[in-house]
């Protein structure tokens, strides 16, 4: 898989995409990631990526020409599967979509700034618009860096335990039961006795029950679709 | 305002934090944001913070005792509003709820990572356990930095253009309208004549009229809460 994520500030992910996971998998050649900044694009002198929105609103807008060109050299060298822009309006971005993304080959994110992107660039070039959820960011950087993560860790092979995945909230649209680990008192505070049973069977059956008893608590929309 | 994170992997969101907004906000002194690294709290000699489940699940689970040292010896500096969590399986984050946290005075958020915490901690330190959306990151690092953008950019003074974030989607419940800057034609794409006419009011109407069609087709929901 390959990602490219296109930003004004590409500083701001650098450091969550080269940690952890994300380095891990880059390391192991299954996910490149490049970063491009944007001003690199513009043929302004001052490297300008933006400028007053027509209208009058307040904010400034990203221009469509860097944009235009960074895509299209992109597009140039090899197909995309999908041109993702970030924008709270997308479409909400979930584990079912972060399993369909997971398979695709090459992916552009373009990172919103300011008051937004020229919307000709959301008609004419983008295939996808996602919002990791209702709340307003500065910029679509950190979504990317996100869905980066969600989506690569799906690749096989780029988290060491995949059953750990599995059993991961909403993959099987439960949510995890609570878990637990040394010491078996703390302050007084006991870790259930059924987990230090030993009794393998029962212990997955009280994790199976507890999932269904947080899953109805917390998020029953999940139990009903 | 004060955000205390709790992480293991300090360096996974150190840049998101030092740039763009949330820089300018903690230079204005605005906000004080401290990075702390739960492994400095760990009394084991490899400054170890996990350990394997009780019960055999696969995964690693971070364990209470340095999480109850790291929280102690931030409350006894000063009273928390909140002590966060950041869980999948949390109050879903949105703009509402990130406006009601800009109001608190200080904060600590701990980042899961791994498998999950060890589920004492949920029960007995935690006040607030908050998700982003429904999707599963390698850890709350990057939830944490979502809610820290969302939340700072929401104090007076930390945007230079307080109008422009009272015009950002979800904060009328109604979508962002479309924006667009110069050129006015690019490619052949041209920018809806109404918004180069310079009268004032009937852009307004426009953007206003654009914002409920937006909604109505994207977001219905949001139109009848």
């Amino acid at each position: 898989m390959r990602i490219d994520i296109l930003t004004v500030l590409p500083e701001l992910i650098e450091g969550t995409l080269n940690h952890s996971i994300l380095k891990r998998a880059q390391d192991k050649g299954l996910v490149e990631i490049y970063l491009h900044n944007l001003r690199d694009y513009s043929t302004d002198k001052h490297r300008r990526v933006d400028d007053y929105p027509f209208g009058g609103e307040a904010g400034m807008v990203m221009q469509i020409e860097p944009i235009d060109r960074a895509i299209c050299s992109l597009t140039a060298e090899r197909h995309y599967d999908e041109i993702i822009y970030t924008s709270p309006d997308g479409e909400k971005f979930d584990q079912p979509m972060a399993n369909t993304l997971s398979l695709n080959e090459n992916m552009i994110i373009l990172c919103g700034h300011y008051k937004g992107i020229d919307f000709r660039i959301r008609e004419h070039l983008i295939t996808k618009e996602i919002s990791i959820g209702d709340y307003v960011l500065t910029g679509g950087e950190l979504a990317a860096a996100v869905m980066c993560d969600t989506i690569v860790r799906l690749i096989p092979g780029a988290i060491g335990d995949e059953q750990s995945a599995l059993s991961d909230s909403f993959q099987d649209r439960l949510l995890a039961p609570p878990v637990y680990t040394r010491p078996a008192e703390y302050k007084g505070w006991k870790v259930p006795d059924i987990l230090l049973s030993g009794h393998q069977r029962k212990i997955s059956e009280w994790q199976h029950e507890q999932a269904l008893i947080r899953t109805r608590a917390l998020r029953p929309d999940l139990l009903d679709e």
